[in-house]
Formats: C-alpha cells, structure tokens, sequence
C-alpha cells in the first residue's frame, strides 16, 4: 500500500469506526471556538424579513488560508474576488451577506464586493487585500450599498460571535450549522459554519461554508487538506442536484495555538486531517439533514466499487435521484429505484454481483431480491437517519453520500422564492 | 455546408417554421393507423387497480424493426430479449405490459419475457423471435405468469385497438398519449403510442415507445431515422432526472403503403425523417406536459452554443433543474436560476454574452438583467406552455429541450408507489 492510501485508510478508520480519534467535538462549537478568532452579524436591511443578514468574521492576526469555490461558469462577484486574493493564501478577514447574491451583476457587483472588504478593512485595521467575501441570495439583483455600509459600522464583533454568523448566513436554512473540534495532542481547535438548505449538490453547490483553526499549518498543505476533506463531506451531499453560482469554502488558520507547524510530511498531518474531515462531515450532514422540507437524512454507503472515483459516483447519484428521495419520504422500500439509480450513475456496475441493505436488512444479494419482512423495513424507513449500503463486488473503493427525501414543502418552497 | 448539414437544416426549417411541411396529424391517430397494424388490451390483473394492462401490437405481415434501449446497467429481461432479437432487424408483433418492470428478475424473468412473446407468437401465426416484448412498473417482482397467459387469449385484436394499447401501457400516466402523421406524398403513415408520466429523462428514461409505419423502409436507414428522431424528441425530454431499467422504443415498417424503398441516399428520406421527427416531438411534448404532478409544458431553445451537442446539453440542465422547475410551477420569473443552471451544464459559456428571453420578454442582455414588467412576466409563466430561450453567442449550435414544473404533487405520487 502506498503511503498515501495508508493515509487514506487510516483517516476511513479512525471516522468510521471511531478509533483512537484523538479528538472531541467541542459543546456548542462554533466558528469562532478556535483561539484568536471575532465574529459578529447584523439586520443590514438586505433580506426583506427583519433577520441577520450580515456578518463580519476577523482573526487578531493574519491567517494563512485556503478556499475552495463553485465550478459554475456564473461566477457570483465575492467568488471572483475571492479567487483572485487568495493567490498569495493570506486572509485575515471574510465579510458575508445573505439575501442577495451579487451574481450577474457584472463591473458594479464587482465593485460593491470590492468596497464591503474595504470597510471591513478599515474597520479591522488590515490591508483591503487580506479581507475575502461571500454572498448568498437572489441572483441578477444589485447589492443595497447603502444599508451594508451602515450595517458594517453596527457589527460588533466578539468571540462569540460566530453564533450570530451562523445565523446570518441562513436563507431557507431552519437552523444554523456550526461545529468545533478540539484535537487535545495537538493543542489546537478547528471550527466552522456553514449554510445551504437548497441548491446543494456533490460538486460543492449553494453552500458556503467558513472553517478557521488555530493551528499554524503550511499553505500547500492547508489547500489540499480542504480539497480532501470537502471530498469526502460537502461534496458528497446532495439535496436537488443544482450547483450555485455563490459557492464558497474558506479555512483560515491563525497560528496562535503554538504548534509546531503542520506540514504534509509531518506526522500530525494524519491527525489534523482526521479531525477537519469529521468536523466536515458533521457540517455536512447538518446541512442534508435540513434541506428544503426534508424530513428525514439519507446515508447511503458504496462498497466494493472498481474505485473510489467510481464509488462516488455511485453513491452521488443514488442520494441525488428524486425517486429514490420520494419514496424516502413515503417509507416506502422500492428499493428497485436505488437498483435504477446505481444503474445510470455511469459507473458499470454488474446486475448480478450487487447486495443491497436498508441498515442491516438484506433487500438484494447477487443482484436478486430477498424475502424481507415490509413492515421491519418501513419501521427502519420511518426514522430520522436512514442507511442505505450497496455493496457492488467488483474492487475496493469506497464513498459515502448523504442526501434527504424529497417532499411536497420542497415545490412549495422553491416556487415563490423572488417574489 | 455538407450535405448532412444541408439535411438537418431542412429538417428544422420544416419543423420549426412548419413549410410545406408534406405530412399532416391524423385527427385521433394512433399507433394501429399505419396500414397493416392490429392492438388489442385487457385487464390481466397485474395493476391492482382495474385498468388495461396488457397489450398486444401486432402487424400483418413481418415488418422490418428498429429499437433504442435505456443506457441504464441494469436492464430488465424484456429489454435484453429485444436487444437479442433485434440482430436481425425484424420483428411482426410485440407484446407489453405494465404493473410489473420485470426487472431484477434473473433468469426466471428472462425465462417469463420469452413465454409472453411464445404465446402471443403462437396467437398470431409468428416465430417466437419475431416477436418483441417490453414491460413498466415495479422492479424486482416477478411476472404473474398465470394472469398473463390468461390475459393473452382474452385480447381481440383490431384496427382501432391501438387505443387501448395506448392505455394499457400508462402507470402513473394521466393520458394517454398516441399521434399519427400521414405523408400524402409518399402515400404513407407513421403512427405511434407512448407512456412516460415519470422517471423521464434526456437519454431515453422510462419510457415506453411503440412506433409503426406502413412504408417501406431499408433497415439500416430506419434504424438511424429512429435514433435521428429520439434525439430530437424523446431524449430531450426530462421530467425528473431518473433514467428506468426498462426505455424502449420500436419502429415497425410493414412496408404495405407499396412506396418505393425509402433509403438514406433517396429524396424520400428526408420527408420520412421529417414526419417522424414530428410525430416524435408531439408525443415528447405530450410525456413532458404530462410529467407527475405537472401543470405546464416547459419549452428551452438554446442558440449560439459551439455545437449542437453542447446546445442540447444546456438545454437539458436548465429543463431538468428542479429549482427552475419549481419557480416556474410558481410562477416566479426567477431567471438567476436559469443562468445558473446553464452555468453548470458543463458548457464553457460566457456570462458576458448571454442573452435570456421569456418568451419575447428580453430579461438578460450580455449577461445584464435588463428592467422588465414583473406582472407581464408572471403572465406568461401563468400559461400552459412557457418557452424561454437562450442565446449563448458563441456559435451556431441549436437545441431544444422541453420539461414540466416540479409541484408538490411530484413528491406526494412518487412516495407511495409500491406501498
């Protein structure tokens, strides 16, 4: 095995089985539960409904950082603006609003971005070039300048803050998502935020998500530390398959733990690795869990696929499939339509070598249906988290995805959204 | 322009902009209005509810056959048997149920499809291999031979039974869906059925198609005309994204119209392509109108994209986008959503080039919102059909795509099905 896969296994391990994870989640954890970092939110004006709506997240020293953004080719402007200041991987600030996304706003959306980061500059006393932002809401609108400068004024920031932050990024979220993790032998704290009800979708989708950690860590491997844990987090849920023009993924990390630096070649790699892939995944199943009207959280776990890229994409498809969604919410165990699923997902998979359980019931094996007693299943369907495993026989790669059924108040929400 | 160009150009001119168009819809036609072709229905007792659900398709004399099938890995027994029997392009009747998918049914399923097709070969006079099968409903139950092999000898056969055929073949379809062109020219007609309420998708998704014609067509060429067709019609439909074990679509030439052979290199062949083309359209846009819960047609033309592959790819992402889908069910002229959906086709296009129109109403210019009356917008949406296009600006690739709005009814119908 390679030393990268050994990594890699080691990681699977230790999430998923809980292993000797060297580090705990933190109550009532929160984006700004890592040393050295203020948040703080206002009612600016920009939603129509009097909720927070703007946020301002600073750290007391310059941060290296590390982001990662839509592959939507409508690019909102904070996400250009982003992109572009991020080459030097330094931040020591992000501004985010909700209610109105700043996409195809073109030269003035670029230049209300650019002046909300100046504010916040000013206001923090740091280079205008170290301040990131992220937007959320209705595209093609223009940014309300004016109540966003005077909301800046009103933000107070604190260490707390970053419960007000969570709730400022929220559009049609019912809660805010906000986690910390605490890794003891390392001495250091990792914490994040994130929203994205609807629009989320493997391949980083209306989302935005906010990490910072005390932790001094090394650029390059920060950057690929993030691609790898949104991999097997953010990327691997789906709600209704659209992908945004905002979505936006940033770590910023402070340093002020007093670490000896993490590097990817330094043993304590495997641990902050570890701990920023839980603390993901516990993000990202927050956000599943609460998508547009969903009820209920949809696990579903592909073994035995010819890879891992394979695996993915197996498991994406089947949380993705709005049949598959439908009848989650009905509690009804037509697990033919995550036989279909499978089948489309491009991956190709053998009918007759493929094992299907609902937790622990075999409903398939070598591609047959087996006798299972309904009501047991539909009593397994009828709960909050359900697990779906497909083991498909065919090599070693593994993913999991999650997703959630799909339900009436899902049309009832996204058909009166602008007006 | 090549002649292939030269070809496909015609063919849009004659579609689109209806000249001189050499064929006309048959008030109340159907899939037996082709000279030669007898159907037939019954109730067999495979749908718990009394509605037909067995048919029977039969042509006089053995006709050369043409098919496409689903992409999906998993494919049910009747798709397999077809795809066998199809080598050598002929067929005489086919037979067809719904209820039961026959899928994930191994090799007792297989074993059911070849005793349909032995009973109702042996019914009309036919070699088992020239008659085809195909099936819809549930996967993983198996076929209620008993019901079946009773419901075949019930079935009566006549002129007018495409009808029934037509109905016999829905599930959660509303209406059924049944069109015929006659080609006064050639002196021949194109008759067809088709089923598809949900599951329906770009590349072929569940989805029944019979098609008959009394001309007489080169096998190699039907074939082709079939996929031509497919391409412009049934594959650019979505209702919700899935793709089904069991699509199928059949083309019989009886050949009893007595034209002269229709070949690729004859003038004929493009009336022929045109008037199928036609009568596929009309049936897609009936499946699409008809989607599960739909109230109204959704129709996309995408212009100016590189190519015509890349055309159909946008236009298919923005009619499968359940947050497009959902805005329109609300009559919300959310056109960010389009944008964005277009954004993530996977199309390289350019914001600062797209031009958006609902209807004639100009709502992006040079990917600018452009100021439009919200009441006049709402009005168009508030009708039975909304077109909407796009114009990419890059190139001279077209397409158009059509789907349905994603209402609360989508999820109710799909979370009870097996239950």
């Amino acid at each position: 095995m390679s030393n990268k896969r050994a990594l890699l296994w080691h990681i699977q391990c230790a999430i998923f089985f809980n292993m000797n994870s060297g580090f705990d989640f933190i109550p009532s954890g929160t984006v700004t539960s890592s040393n050295g970092f203020l948040a703080g939110a206002t009612y600016a004006g920009i939603k129509k409904e009097e909720n927070l709506d703007l946020a301002i997240l600073t750290s007391e020293v310059p941060c290296v950082a590390a982001g990662l953004f839509t592959r939507n080719r409508i690019k909102a402007a904070p996400v250009v603006l982003c992109q572009r200041r991020l080459s030097d991987r330094k931040a020591t600030g992000v501004v985010v609003n909700s209610g109105c996304a700043n996409a195809c706003t073109g030269e003035q959306g670029l230049a209300d971005a650019e002046e909300m980061t100046a504010l916040v500059a000013a206001a923090i006393g740091a280079p205008p070039e170290q301040v990131l932002a992220a937007s959320t809401g209705v595209i093609g609108e223009m940014m309300p300048m004016a109540q966003i400068r005077t909301g800046i004024k009103r933000i107070a920031l604190s260490r707390e803050g970053g419960h007000d932050m969570a709730r400022a990024i929220m559009t049609t979220d019912t809660v805010p998502k906000e986690k910390a993790v605490k890794v003891e032998e390392g001495g250091y704290t990792i914490g994040g935020a994130a929203k994205g009800a609807g629009m989320i979708h493997p391949d980083m989708a209306t989302f935005l998500g906010f990490l910072t950690t005390d932790a001094m860590v090394e650029p390059v491997f920060l950057q690929s530390a993030l691609k790898q844990a949104a991999d097997v987090s953010f990327n691997m849920v789906s709600i209704d398959g659209d992908t945004s023009t905002n979505d936006t993924l940033l770590l910023l990390a402070s340093g002020l733990a007093g670490n000896e630096i993490i590097t990817s070649s330094t043993g304590q790699a495997v641990l902050f690795q570890q701990a920023l892939d839980a603390l993901c995944i516990q993000l990202a199943k927050a956000l599943a869990l609460d998508g547009e009207g969903a009820t209920k959280l949809f696990e579903v776990t592909v073994n035995g696929a010819p890879d891992r890229a394979a695996a993915r994409q197996v498991a994406r498809t089947v949380v993705s499939s709005p049949l598959v969604k439908a009848a989650l919410y009905g509690n009804d165990p037509n697990w033919g339509r995550i036989m279909a699923a499978a089948g489309r997902s491009g991956v190709e998979i053998v009918e007759s070598k493929i094992d299907l359980y609902l937790s622990h019931i075999c409903m398939v094996k070598a591609g047959r249906p087996q006798p299972f007693d309904p009501a047991e299943a539909v009593k397994r369907l009828n709960r909050t988290e359900v697990t779906f495993t497909l083991n498909l026989n065919l090599g070693d790669g593994s993913a999991v995805a999650w997703g959630c059924d799909l339900t009436e108040n899902y049309a009832e929400i996204n058909s009166h959204y602008t007006t």
